[in-house]
C-alpha cells in the first residue's frame, strides 16, 4: 500500500451512530454476558467506538464491579431481556439502579422490550433493541428503539435463523429514519464493517471479535480454541443452555465452537441436564476446557488470527473500512 | 448555471470477473433448475450480466432447448453434482454434450466437482463451483475451479447453514489469486453488491432475484406469493425434496416460503412421503397454487417488491451499487 504514489482520500466513517453519540468509528461493542465487563467496554470506548458491559441474567454485584472499572469512560449496559423482565416481576429494583446510574445506552436484547424501552427513554437513556428478524424490528421501533441492533444467525452467542446479508437491508428499509440500525453477525473486520455500511446500516454490532480482545472476560483456553478455529466449526444449539439450566424460550439457540463436549451430546434426547452433567460443565467453565465446554463464539472465529487489544481492534478495524470504501 | 452540486463520480464495477468474462457488471445469475431457462440467461448476458441456464437433475431435452432459446447469446450451463455423477455412472454422455456446446461456463454444485472440473478444464470451458463452507471452497481450489461462489444459507433454493456475511470474506482469504470468489444469498439489490465487494467479492451469484424475473421460467402465483412475502417468511427444510422423491445428500436443505403446506407438514415424521401426498404436491407445483406447494425462494424476497424484466434487474443493482459506493 505504501509504494502507491497518491493513496485515494480515505472517507471518514460518519454516520447517525458517530454523530448520536460523538464516537470516532461506527463501531459498538456487544454486551456479551459475563464476557465483556468494564476493561473491554471502557476500551473500545476510549478507541473511539462505544462499549457495552454484559449485564446478562442481571447479576447487580457484577454490574456494579464492572461500572467502577469502566471508570469515569462512557459505555453501556446490556440486559437479556426476558431475564430483566422474569427479576423485575420477583424483586424490582435493578432496572431503575442501572438506569441511575446513567449508562451511554441500555441494551436489551431476546424477550418484548416494550416495558423496558419507555423507562429508559423516560429517565433520558438511550435505547439499543437487538432483534433477529424483520417482525422484530417493527416491535422494537414500536417500543421506541433509538438503535435497532439487526442480528444475523451467524452471530456469536444467541440468537435466531436470518442471515445477516438480507436482514440488514430489510430492516434498514423498514425503519427509515425512525432510528439508527447497526448490523450485527459475522462481522470481525474492516471489510464486515464497510459492507454494512454499504448494506445501509450505521455502523456494526461486534461481539465474537472483542470476545476475543485482551481485555475480554474470557478464559485463555477458550480464546485459544476459536483463534485456531475456522469458521466451519460452530454449531447453533442449547446444549450449553440445557447444562446451565438456562430456560431459554423460542426461538433462541446458542452459538458456539463445535469440540468434544458438543459432539458428545449432539441428538442426545434431553442434552446435558443430568447433575452430573451439570458439574462437569460448570467445572469445565470454570478451569477454560474447550474441549469440555464449548467457546461461546460465532463463525467470524475464521476470520480471527489472535488475541489483541481492543483499541488495536477498532483502529484496524475503521481503517480496514477506510481502505476498501476508498478502493471504490 | 445551475447550483447543483456536482454528483460523486460513480466507480465503474470493475472486477477480476467482468474482466475474465467481458461483463459489464459483475452479476451472475444462478443456475436454477428449471427456472432459469435460455430467454432468463440470455437476457442477463445481454444486460451485461452472465446469465446461467439451470440444467439441475441433468434433462438433455431441456438443457438443449433452453441453448436453443438462448440462441447466439453467451451463456453457462448448471448442473447439479451429485445428480450429474450418478447420471454418468448410469448412462455417460450428458456432460460431454454439454461441454461440447461451448457454454460460457459450466456450474457445479452440491457434490465433488473434482472429475467433471477435470473434464471442464481440458475442454477449455470455464468452471464455477458453488461452497456453502470453507472446506468446500478448499475442495473447489484443489479440483481447479476458476470460479468459487460462496453460498450463504439465506440463500434461496439449496444451501447449508453459514452465513455469507463471514463466509465470504473468509473464502476470500483462503482463495487469494487462485481463483474468482463471488458471493451468494441475501443478495437481490445494489446494496447487496456494494457489500460484497466490499467483503472482498470479485462479484454476486443472484438467484431469488432473477427467480422474480419475468423471464423466469415460474408460475406467476409462485412469484407473487413471492413478493407478498417478507423475509421472516421461509424456513430451510427437506420438504420439497422428500415430496418429489428426491434423494438428497447430507448437509443440503432447501429453503423456501413458509405456507399451509409446510406449516402441514413441519414436524411429522418422514414428510410427505406417501404416493397421495407427492400427487398432491406435483399438482399443487403444476398450478402454481402457492398455498399447496411452497415458492422456492430465499431470504432476500423481502427486497423483492415486483415481478421485472432481467435487464431492468441487472441495470438497476449496478446502478444502486455504484451509488452506494460513490456515497463514501
Ligand atoms: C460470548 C458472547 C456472549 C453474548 N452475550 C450476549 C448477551 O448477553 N446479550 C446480548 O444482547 N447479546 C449477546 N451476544 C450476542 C451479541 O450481542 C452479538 O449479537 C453478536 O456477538 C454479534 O455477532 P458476532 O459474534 O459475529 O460479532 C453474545 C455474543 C457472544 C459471542
Ligand atoms: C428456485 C431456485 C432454484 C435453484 N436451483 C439451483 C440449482 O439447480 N443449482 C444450483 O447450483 N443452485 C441453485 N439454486 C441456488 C442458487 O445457485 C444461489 O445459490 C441462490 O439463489 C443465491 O441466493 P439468493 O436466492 O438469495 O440470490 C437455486 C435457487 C433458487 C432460488
Amino acid at each position: 500500500m505504501t509504494d502507491r504514489p497518491t493513496p485515494p482520500a480515505r472517507p471518514a466513517l460518519v454516520t447517525r451512530l458517530t454523530e448520536r453519540f460523538g464516537l470516532r468509528a461506527p463501531i459498538v461493542s456487544a454486551p456479551m454476558a459475563m464476557a465483556a465487563g468494564g476493561r473491554l467496554a471502557a476500551a473500545v470506548s476510549r478507541a473511539g467506538g462505544l462499549g457495552f458491559i454484559g449485564g446478562g441474567y442481571g447479576d447487580a454485584a457484577w454490574i456494579e464491579a464492572q461500572m467502577a472499572e469502566a471508570g469515569n469512560v462512557a459505555v453501556g449496559c446490556g440486559l437479556i431481556t426476558w431475564a430483566l423482565e422474569r427479576r423485575e416481576a420477583e424483586a424490582p429494583g435493578l432496572f431503575e439502579w442501572v438506569l441511575a446510574r446513567s449508562p451511554a445506552g441500555v441494551f436489551l436484547s431476546f424477550g418484548d422490550p416494550a416495558p423496558f424501552a419507555a423507562r429508559a427513554r423516560a429517565a433520558g437513556v438511550p435505547v439499543f433493541v437487538q432483534v433477529q428478524s424483520l417482525c422484530g424490528a417493527r416491535e422494537a421501533l414500536a417500543a421506541g428503539a433509538d438503535v435497532i441492533v439487526a442480528q444475523g444467525t451467524e452471530a456469536g452467542g444467541h440468537g435466531a435463523t436470518r442471515g445477516t446479508m438480507s436482514l440488514v437491508p430489510e430492516v434498514v428499509d423498514a425503519v427509515g429514519d425512525r432510528a439508527i440500525v447497526l448490523a450485527a453477525g459475522g462481522i470481525a473486520d474492516g471489510r464486515g464493517l464497510a459492507a454494512a455500511l454499504m448494506l445501509g446500516a450505521d455502523g456494526v454490532l461486534v461481539g465474537t471479535r472483542f470476545w476475543a480482545a485482551e481485555e475480554a472476560l474470557v478464559a485463555p483456553g477458550f480464546q485459544a480454541a476459536a483463534v485456531a478455529a475456522d469458521g466451519d466449526r460452530t454449531l447453533r444449539s442449547s446444549l450449553p443452555d440445557i447444562a446451565r439450566g438456562l430456560d431459554w424460550p423460542a426461538p433462541y439457540t446458542i452459538r458456539t465452537l463445535r469440540n468434544g463436549w458438543t459432539g458428545q451430546w449432539e441428538g442426545v434426547p434431553g442434552g446435558p441436564a443430568s447433575d452430573a452433567a451439570r458439574a462437569a460443565y460448570a467445572s469445565a467453565v470454570a478451569e477454560g476446557d474447550a474441549e469440555r465446554a464449548p467457546a461461546i463464539a460465532g463463525e467470524a472465529v475464521g476470520l480471527i488470527h489472535a488475541v489483541e487489544p481492543a483499541e488495536a481492534i477498532v483502529a484496524r478495524m475503521a481503517e480496514e473500512a477506510r481502505e476498501a470504501l476508498a478502493r471504490w
